[in-house]
């Protein structure tokens, strides 16, 4: 762990198991912590015992009044959240100053995000990453028994060229190939739909491959690729022959389960680096 | 009708209307053809009554003598066909030689298409567009009766800067935007199939938009984007508020259905130019 703490440590908690991990890992090693949920977004089971409140997403005076009181003087924000429209988001007056100083509506998701890195920090507080507090980075090289044969390799070649020009587009930061074909790109769906769909689009053949990496110039504190045993179950039933992800830039979750899920399915996991 | 028939014309037809439309045409205009139905990718309904013979797409050999052995000199490619892998393909000799000069998995569905059409008119033949045979392109300006608002404008302006991208690397013609927010982007699964999956995706407050346009210096002889009424009424499904497309490079199908079924929904459909 190379973070350490100045005083509370905030945990901004999105949706999926990460915001629990940061939970269970502060309790380990002893840091202060304090949940701030997110209605809509956060499952109950990230703060049950944990020290917490729960916050519209729009409601940014009464979130930040809640950090403060609550003495937090770091931040981490995990988990993902559904980027609500302006209508569904119905911000509060600190919320509305953000977002008409930033332009919501021009601003892909990483662009808000690193604009509202810099409000946070502005607000005074330190922001690290979850990677911060996690022994998770994705490492270079094949993780389990297999490793991508000549064939494979060219396709997470295609697919990095691809993931690179979407992501320098703030769209998304996964694209499947089989055998050259792009089977599919993601936007707002998220890597897990893009799977499910891919399972529909396959052709004989040779399986693709899922390539996911960080946008070029992506703020590293929020919202990094992330893989999982989810991401194996997913691409094993897509038929994909292995998954691709940027070394050193990947959150990579329960590395054992990972490693034993793909090795059972006959894919191969592998870290590549990104100039 | 531009088109000047120089001798019989060949239909190589694909999925979709569009290779019966093109039939119904020659007749309605004396125009001798022969259609060449793909096996998996040609509706029966296309042939009944017409001239026609059935070839695999593999087939490239099989495909060119009856081609030459109907007499055919002009040929058009219409209708879509699902790219296959290597494997589903099985070429034959002819299209093994092909393949190998152009390098299948190396290129996009358009890089692809245009290598195609250099070989058939290396063969001898003269390929068309549909376009020259339909009077089908989209104007400029609003179709029907709806018009896009300044917002709605906002989202066309931004989804044209990402489809020109997409299209640059050959990937799709289409995208949604919804109040700047990125619903989905086209790969392999076709205009349908993405805003199916957008009609899931889409956030409260007013509806995203669908903008279509070819590929830069896409090969106007094959795969224009298309509209018509399925597009229509998918777009009014996934909620959304219009539908922009290419002017003078998008085939417009049953403009009168598609501008009542449009003014039915409250949807706009525009005409676009593209610098």
């Amino acid at each position: 762990m190379t973070f350490e703490p100045t005083g509370r440590l905030g945990i901004v908690a999105g949706g999926g198991t990460l915001p629990r991990r940061l939970v269970n890992v502060c309790r380990a090693a002893g840091i202060e912590h304090f949940v701030l949920a997110l209605e809509g977004a956060t499952d109950p089971a990230t703060v049950e015992d944990a020290p917490h409140a729960w916050c519209r997403m729009g409601a940014l005076a009464t979130g930040f009044r809640l950090l403060h009181d609550h003495g937090v003087t770091d931040l981490v924000l995990a988990g993902g959240v559904r980027r609500p429209s302006l209508l569904e988001l119905r911000p509060d007056w600190r919320a509305a100053k953000f977002l008409a100083r930033v332009g919501y509506r021009a601003l892909g998701d990483d662009g808000l995000l690193s604009a509202f890195i810099k409000e946070l920090e502005q607000e005074g507080f330190r922001v690290i990453g979850a990677d911060q507090l996690l022994e998770a980075a994705m490492p270079e090289g094949p993780l389990g028994s297999l490793a991508p044969d000549e064939d494979a390799a060219k396709d997470i070649a295609h697919g990095l060229r691809i993931a690179q020009a979407l992501g320098a587009l703030d769209i998304g930061q996964a694209v499947v190939v089989q055998q050259g074909l792009v089977l599919g790109v993601e936007a707002i769906e998220g890597t897990d739909a893009l799977l499910r769909r891919c399972a529909e689009l396959r052709r004989d053949g040779p399986g693709g491959v899922l390539v996911k990496i960080e946008k070029p110039g992506q703020e590293r504190r929020v919202d990094l690729p992330t893989i999982g045993r989810r991401t194996v179950t997913l691409a094993a039933e897509a038929a994909l022959r292995g998954i691709a992800a940027q070394a050193g830039a990947t959150l990579l979750l329960d590395r054992e389960e990972v490693v034993r899920a793909a090795d059972a399915a006959g894919l191969f996991v592998v870290g590549i680096r990104v100039a």
